[in-house]
């Protein structure tokens, strides 16, 4: 689907599935004047999801009288779960790094030439490496050495730091630190992972070593939310990359890392349309 | 989507775009007792498409009054094209081929396994190559040997079978004839041929000789429902396999072959299912 | 590459890595007036890896003689292990199945049809259910019910009833059996199996109701030897195939069988080429 | 296979068929204690195509000398064309870019971070547009407005600003300007574009204008070679990705970007490996 173009409002719902819910909250929409630009739902398990945008203009309610029309007329009565976003939000990420660059620069590249209408107010690191790169875009770079005695703190002042820039979404691009709960109870189903192999397969460290040594014919990459079970949080998007055996380790790097780097910003794409939702440890991933 | 369960309706519907659509289709399922299991839409230059599909168990209207209450309290009020399916519906397929064998043992081998809840009723070939696999899989095969002066009358006689037999789908598994309108137009979107290239390349005679020549580095099958146009109708399904210059034609044409017959098995697919909607020389395939 | 043509000589060699191999082979089939028509050469780790084939008109040596002479000027002196082949050699292949029927079609349908130039002498079951595909095809039928107190004695009789038929490679098309050591070890690197994930996830049973449960995006096959580990033997071939929120385990059943039934081809196809050297637990795939 | 590491020497050779070729090759290199590294043949129509790769340390010849004795023992006997390479030399490429930043970007990326050993040291654009970048990455920026009229003369001070600055490898990174043949000429097979579709199909302007028009269910990206002949130059690189009725045009810009800087991006790669040979108007690339 192509960029919402500003001036929708899109809602995602989750609720326990029974008959009339499309036709309530279409009517809801509807009886307002609010033309439908998309609707995608998906029943799994008796639960029922929902995304829908309409457009604005000639929308009988504003936005501020929109959240409580929703919560009175549809999320009461059919006990819905929900969210409410417009196009017009100019989302604000954080992108944590350690070394590698090739993700940064992806990201980067994309943000100062427009493809992602963003605001990336920080740049977080453990390490210095990147901050050049960071500097080269015009993003400040806050770096946060961590060792084992000084990690709870330093993720505390990364906290604060992301409170007091606004941020809604962390992006971890090939952060090399495990990240603790307190950031990710913080940031629930905000924070975006890329891992570089086709998980379940290879989680943990040196996941191209362990493909290697096994001797697969094709490498992965996975972006997922971050939750406290390491890589084992609801994934967004993967993609795979045929190999074989000519490809030594620093070839798997090689050619992981072009994977690693649309798997993540496909990923943050699907987060930033508000295309997903989470449920159990699962995504619903609309198009 | 899962194959459907027994005991739904699905309704296809194309219209002008206008506010209230889902909310009035989504009314009228809710309204009598149905629950949608699936519901996808689409937009797209001002015209909206449909597909729904509810339970039939306790929903308040018979099969028979179904088609009535639709046209009179939505296709006409709101201008829409519509056709309504029942998953009960067991579709009688015919399946053209002329001498390679390999999506015709794809499909048989599908219909004999019941992965495909279809009836098979005939078989019709220009030459007699396939006979055997056709009876050994016990489907009458039909013999038309065609020639520039007999086309025309065994065209004819083709058409007089397919209505005998009451076939909804023609399958045209690597049939090298050119058919011509007067099946064409009696079995509007309802033809379904596989051509050997990710078209619009390589359309007409000898597609794998022309990608060698070409030097490409992947090759392609496409399935598209046939129209006078050659290898130019609406396109339901592609997929491609990369190569390299050690495959000679002879290669190419082998790995072509599983192409095919996967793209083919795959357009039928979502046909039975009544995933696909026309419009203009496009498709709309729902998920 | 091309099916080898009728009349050509295959060498496969692996050796400690050293100066001179690849000119010591190659002067060997030259001095001799072969010409070659393909050859590839790997090496991981200090081992070399060589398979190189030639046309036999008017190649000095009879195939009798050949042997001894690779022996004597080249294995002896550089410490090759190798085996020899010629292109006119029919393989003969012992299919084992169980219950679902998609690979042996397949199978069946590839050597019916002259795709695969092999003798199929003989099926293998621990079940009844697919003796009538067996005889739709015309293939002895030998069914072998597996308890644990019979397994012993009934593997015995398979491996008994696979040396009368002077089989060369056995195909596990969907068998849902553990194999036993005295099978393995009767055919080492000559038995395939398909396993239906993208191993190493989803190893052991039910890989399509895991693959669900964790939520992944991608689903997969592999083609593999067969080891005394269970689907940890040597990866032949691997392919994936996109799925999403909208699928069930039942459309997962569904879209993996197509990739199953090629990746289990492809692999059989790679070995009948003589293109798959093992090594350690990985194997060398020339194409 | 991994890049090539310091210190090797790389032949590229073709020549007609003719048995001892390998040996002739392998032994040349072998008197001398050359330790052969990688090794590719590929035979077609009668053509040998050959890349050997081997150890220089240790070898008989220096890299001066060793031109001389391909020629007279190798080259001039068997009647080879020939190119010598040195991994040790970093080669150094031209950009040309228009007014889309996307493949820039990713180039510079791989350039700044030593992803690729190669010198950049200029870009060359029609337009203003992508200076910034090209100055945030510390490279000289050159504008070459060009218009029927100027033409000519701006693409003979293109060239001489290539000469200038020892330019091995020029790279149209979505140049949108046909290249004319004063610059083609001056670098045979030294010229890579990247065109934002599957070639043949699409060729020329607006190809993701037409495909969405046509309705095909994949699109692609072609890295080739410049010849005169508009985007039907030797094939180096392809890839796709899939689409859908859901994707509007724009969609088809957005997921094509990634496409084509990767396979841009591989191209490159391949040819800065030495593994890419033309012949006709194809390539052989060996892996």
């Amino acid at each position: 689907m192509a960029q919402t173009s500003p001036d929708t409002a899109i809602l995602l719902i989750h609720a326990p599935d029974q008959p009339g819910l499309v036709a309530a909250v279409s009517g809801f929409i509807a009886q307002r004047g609010g033309n439908i630009v998309a609707l995608d739902e998906h029943v799994d398990a008796g639960v029922f999801f929902l995304r829908v945008a309409w457009q604005l203009p000639g929308f009988a309610l504003s936005a501020d009288e929109l959240g409580g029309a929703i919560r009175s007329e549809l999320a009461e009565p059919f006990g819905m779960s929900w969210q409410l976003h417009f196009s017009n939000q100019r989302p604000r990420l954080a992108i944590f790094v350690s070394t590698l660059p090739h993700c940064l620069y992806d990201i980067l590249s994309r943000w100062q030439s427009g493809e992602w209408r963003v605001d990336i107010p920080l740049i977080i690191s453990n390490h210095e490496t990147l901050r050049p790169v960071a500097e080269q875009f015009g993003i400040p770079f806050h770096c946060f050495p961590i060792t084992a005695e000084t990690k709870q703190a330093q993720e505390r002042a990364e906290l604060e730091l992301l409170r007091a820039h606004d941020i809604d979404l962390v992006v971890l691009a090939r952060y090399m630190q495990i990240v603790s709960p307190v950031l990710i109870e913080a940031y629930p189903e905000r924070i975006i992972n890329i891992h570089h192999s086709f998980l379940p397969a290879f989680a943990g460290a040196k996941p191209y070593h362990a493909a290697h040594e096994r001797g697969v014919k094709i490498i992965g990459a996975t972006s997922h939310y971050v939750t406290e079970d390491l890589d084992a949080g609801p994934i967004i998007d993967q993609d795979v990359t045929p190999i074989s055996h000519r490809d030594a380790v620093d070839d798997l790097i090689r050619k992981g890392r072009d994977l690693e780097k649309i798997v993540l910003a496909r990923a943050v794409w699907s987060h930033l349309q508000r295309n997903v939702l989470c449920y159990g440890n699962r995504t619903v991933v609309f198009e």
